[in-house]
């Protein structure tokens, strides 16, 4: 258990998550809530480095690449979101295991449910409270990323589609802990339908946040 | 399966691993065997990044160091041991698996079995055919590697301690795949162990390696 609140945006490449936390993070902090936000992988300055090794050098084994964003998970979890909850912050990460579980486990095939339990070591049994997955179709994730500058991003769409579909198969098996929004609408669209479900939650009152 | 000879030499820092593997590939040669020796952490281009990340950056969170050291091994069998195993070649190895076990299990005490589950999955299977270990004393290992250049070697004799019985201890466990040799005697006398050991195997022959 968690004194503070710990809510993911999961998604696709250019589905506007980072949108989405920004207005977020606004949102609480009117409402003079200690926000932390963050992100995975690269939310630690060694994240940020096992990061650069995974998309930027030569080919990684699958098996590698899944234990390098598992050990950024591990380290990200033990140095800055632990702290921040036990602080009482609200912490709001940009991807987190549910990515590993898709990117890795539906998305290259090794296993989603072994790569879940590897990642649930990793963080020591840590996960979100509320998760919100911003969706949108993979074709319009491409127009919307637009040149490709990573390995990651230069997928297939079929890769993307198996990962879309990954999100969505976990939000629809834990509705009371995942909500979707449509990442296709207006910022302010998706971000009043987030608002919308913390206010049917609790977490944030009629008049304001909590 | 594979076609080639997969061994592993274990034991702590100082132990003299690295010059019973030099030893052996000599033995090998000589006998027209082809050889690949290798070492972990640190086998391939990415796996020595990721040993300089490890030894000689920041504190590394512990659950990410052995998930690091997993990473490590997951790609160094997929490129480099399981293409040399089945090209026929003798693979040699300064440590494996069991040192993760022996470091992040044993001696860091994140639980042994987590520890070789998570191993055993990032080399996919893959465990040597033999196992040598080289034993001393821990102390014995700290006067040999004189002044502290890394994190790992400035650790109290008490983790080294730890360190060396889960050595003996999988040895003990599993006598056919394993011998221990005693690292105090003489490089050329603990190498003449390590030969009349594979010769009682059947790996090499009274006149010289098969």
């Amino acid at each position: 258990m968690t004194d503070g609140l710990f809510i993911a945006f999961e998604g696709g490449d250019g589905a506007g998550k980072s949108t989405q936390v920004a207005l977020l993070r606004e949102a609480f902090e009117r409402a003079g809530r200690a926000v932390t936000v963050t992100r995975q992988p690269g939310g630690t300055p060694l994240g940020q480095q096992i990061r650069d090794l995974v998309l930027h050098g030569d080919h990684v084994a699958p098996r590698a690449e899944a234990l390098l964003y598992a050990a950024d998970k591990a380290h990200h979890v033990e140095m800055l979101i632990r702290p921040a909850l036990h602080r009482g912050d609200v912490v709001i990460t940009d991807r987190y295991v549910d990515s590993s579980v898709a990117y890795q486990g539906a998305g290259r095939g090794l296993g989603a449910q072994e790569i879940h339990d590897l990642n649930v070591w990793a963080v020591d049994g840590l996960l979100p409270d509320l998760t919100v997955v911003v969706d949108i179709p993979a074709e319009e994730g491409r127009r919307r990323r637009g040149d490709l500058h990573d390995r990651l991003e230069s997928e297939a769409d079929s890769f993307h589609e198996a990962i879309r579909q990954h999100f969505l198969s976990m939000a629809a098996g834990n509705p009371q802990r995942y909500t979707v929004v449509d990442g296709t609408a207006a910022p302010e669209a998706v971000h009043a339908d987030v608002m919308g479900w913390l206010e049917k939650l609790g977490v944030v009152g009629h008049d304001g946040l909590a």
